[in-house]
């Protein structure tokens, strides 16, 4: 679509001089998710792989579990005044007898109506709609495979070369081999799309596989890889609390400060195997 | 609170050796602003500041656009199932005559029910909420003072050191002095709790001021320094391309990968001295 990478003009300040250039970056639009035909969500992405993002939320958000519940999806089209097509607005039509979630999903499906909302609350709600959490999974990976995922994930980035703008998620096999990765300037996305891949290819739940992210381990994104069954996820940041609180909760290998030959463990490293 | 950093076992593996050790981790918890009683938002974020987060929130939303706008902001307590306050739900209240906004401000603001929604829309929402646009500020900094100033946010970042999980905002005078920073597991937080901060001090709008933050500089926290009424922005990373379309049309001076001596401007560079 063209529209992944976007170029404007820049002074560029360097201690020895200055200089007027065009600059690569990376393209920031909104997208709207609705469904059946309601808005449900407006995040802002990097355009391309759509319909994967669409899905990829859906099944992360806990709203459909698997690529039959949904019937449809497209570009709506033809209301902006000129009669354009933006391709900012995706709307996903459910299969028949898919409930469409309560109206409090537009928020967050972990808000409660209580005031007791805290961290406790939020695992309890992951664990409640997930379908696919990863407990059971068997896969052991090694960890001189896993020190080398970063380095194919960059080799991989191609627009974050070109950019420095966009968060990158990859699927693995045990063995080491990339399955596929995606891009964006919101790693929330960029996992979603990922994850939305894997929905489209029949591959829901994602048993066997690694998740690498090349950020940090957040709630979101752990919240992410439970909801779609992976059962080893690697950053190559920190983690947060609370996404260790559900990594361990859910059964999930959570990895984090992959970097270098060295990495810690903070769940599940019974599927980390080392010599 | 003691509430912003949390200890996890964790096992850290390296070419040489296996450890079991607890790591600091960054704390990440949800928080639920409510207004007026009704449930607006739930962000996730680190414990503290939660009062600067949630009226920096309702500014750079458009909701307020002063302190006296709000005539009360308070923890709600007593609705857990065993009376515990969790400080994760606040209650603003606006005072008499301030409009509630619309339903679908729980989404995001610039959502539009045309079918048209776009960066385009995005802009112009902006440009129409924001009552503190920076365009005629006549504020000038010097590239040498500038540079110094990655190294005083991290010299500032104190839970950063020793989680590495925490994203950072700072404001600074045109000579450099440093007026306040924050730190948040999101971003976004981060710089929400800058503002109301700024809010808290009755200094909206915010001219005559720096706004440095740690990470990229996306269309969100643009948006925010423009409905602040901040002069200059300056980022340690990328931009996004509407990062820079937002920047250039609300007269917001945009410097992005601040990194050792050198930068790139994208917008008003007038404001940037240089020998």
């Amino acid at each position: 679509m063209g529209r992944v990478t976007a170029r404007r003009r820049a002074t560029h300040l360097s201690s020895t001089q200055i200089t007027q250039r065009p600059e690569t970056l990376a393209v920031e639009e909104p997208l709207e998710i609705r469904l059946n035909g309601t808005p449900l969500t407006v995040t802002m992405r990097t355009p391309g792989s759509d319909v994967e993002l669409a899905q990829g939320f859906l099944l992360t958000e806990g709203i459909i579990a698997a690529r039959a519940e949904v019937s449809n999806v497209r570009y709506c089209r033809g209301a902006t005044e000129d009669g354009a097509n933006t391709y900012n607005v995706l709307d996903v039509t459910l299969a028949p007898g898919v409930p469409l979630p309560d109206v409090d999903l537009r928020r967050n499906f972990y808000t409660t109506s209580s005031c007791g909302i805290c961290g406790k609350a939020s695992l309890d709600a992951v664990a409640a709609v997930s379908r696919h959490a990863p407990g059971d999974d068997p896969t052991v990976v090694s960890a001189a495979t896993l020190v080398e995922l970063p380095a194919k994930l960059r080799a991989a980035q191609k627009v974050f070369a070109s950019t420095g703008g966009l968060h990158g998620a990859a699927l693995f096999t045990p063995d080491g081999e990339l399955l596929v990765t995606r891009e964006d300037i919101g790693r929330h996305n960029a996992v979603d799309k990922v994850i939305g891949w894997a929905l489209e290819d029949n591959r829901i739940p994602l048993t066997g596989t690694v998740l690498l992210v090349s950020g940090r381990a957040s709630f979101e994104l752990t919240q992410k890889a439970v909801m779609a069954g992976i059962p080893i996820m690697a950053a190559v940041s920190a983690p947060s609390s609370l996404a260790v609180d559900l990594a361990s909760q859910s059964g999930l290998t959570l990895v984090a400060f992959l970097r270098g030959e060295s990495m810690n463990i903070y769940s599940r490293p019974d599927r980390i195997k080392h010599d």
